[in-house]
């Protein structure tokens, strides 16, 4: 559990930047982030039909780490209205929400002979989000662990190490578009990369350590 | 190209059924198959916006098959009318489109030190299409070699192995469902398997040969 929310997370979590409670309220788009009255946010049921990002397969952060036991898919999918400002802008909206989809991998399939295929059994899903209101950039697990019977789920809190990972890694505002093929042409384009990124950019060898 | 066409085009393509010219008119759904003038099918610009379907790494149909030299991620996208539909009936409309897309996977990337991300590189796409108006359920290759500076290609001819393999293995109306993780729970409850397909779950060892 714990290698799961200190590894895998960091394809999706964010750190926390200096969180701007400006006059803009958060945009209202249809498939923005929706809160229950404590505050938990809503598992978005749909997001399968959200803009796919990336998948990886086995990823890891960890210099020197061992062979996972099972393989595992982890699909990326962002809100459409949030994507749709990102290729525009190269910048994510407030509102924007990103979800990484945890699936098991598996050989031979049907007729499959050879790599890997995706399974129907979802092992975990988190949930990235940028609300002004809420927090700024959050985290929410939605694993089953952690997952309330009516679909909401607490923010992660702001000392995980997930948090500082992506502040210190990621492509583009705390989300890793370094790993998002279409994405990353869009941010150098527009010049959003982070300071943090092009820094590592310079030093690549340096980046892991 | 062969190799290509033969083997990783077996994800998508689709053997020719009896092609049924009925009274009705393919939908003009706004995200369906066009054409040229000469008949040959346009690119659909937009197909990273369609529904996400898997993604696959490395897939063979052949037995015995030898590892990848270069690893590659088959990621499938369907267009989001057709996917309403099946997920409302199990089955594929007129004017339904797949799209395979090939992109390289990549080792060490960024701060990534296991398993495989995916790259900027797109290697292959290709559509299968299913197109009462144009021949059924067919194929088109967009692979730099076969496509035309407008955008557009011809139909790959329906001699062509990956028709057959279709129609002999795919689970829903020559669709490969049984790697749609999401899909094939609706094809279950709906009735919509092929009998090729029932017929293989039944002996699956026989399934490869």
């Amino acid at each position: 559990m714990i290698r799961w929310l200190t590894v895998l997370s960091f394809v999706l979590i964010g750190a926390q930047p200096a969180v701007k409670k400006g006059p803009a309220a958060p945009p209202e788009a249809a498939d923005g982030p929706a809160y229950t009255a404590e505050g938990q946010l809503k598992f978005p049921e749909d997001y399968r039909e959200w803009v796919f990002l990336t998948s990886g397969l086995d990823m890891s952060y960890t210099p020197n780490a061992a062979a996972a036991k099972h393989s595992v898919f982890n699909n990326v999918f962002v809100n459409p209205s949030a994507y749709k400002v990102f290729v525009k802008t190269g910048t994510w909206p407030d509102g924007t929400m990103f979800m990484l989809e945890n699936r098991g991998a598996e050989g031979n399939h049907s007729i499959n002979t050879r790599g890997q295929t995706q399974a129907v059994e979802v092992t975990g899903t988190e949930l990235h989000v940028k609300d002004s209101a809420h927090g700024g950039w959050a985290f929410y697990n939605f694993d089953e662990a952690s997952r309330n019977p009516k679909g909401s789920a607490l923010m992660i809190p702001k000392a995980a190490t997930c948090y500082a990972c992506h502040e210190q890694h990621a492509a583009v505002d705390t989300t890793f578009v370094q790993f998002y093929p279409t994405l990353l042409g869009v941010a150098k384009e527009k010049g959003s990369f982070s300071k943090e990124y092009l820094k590592e950019m310079e030093a690549p060898a340096a980046a892991a350590k």
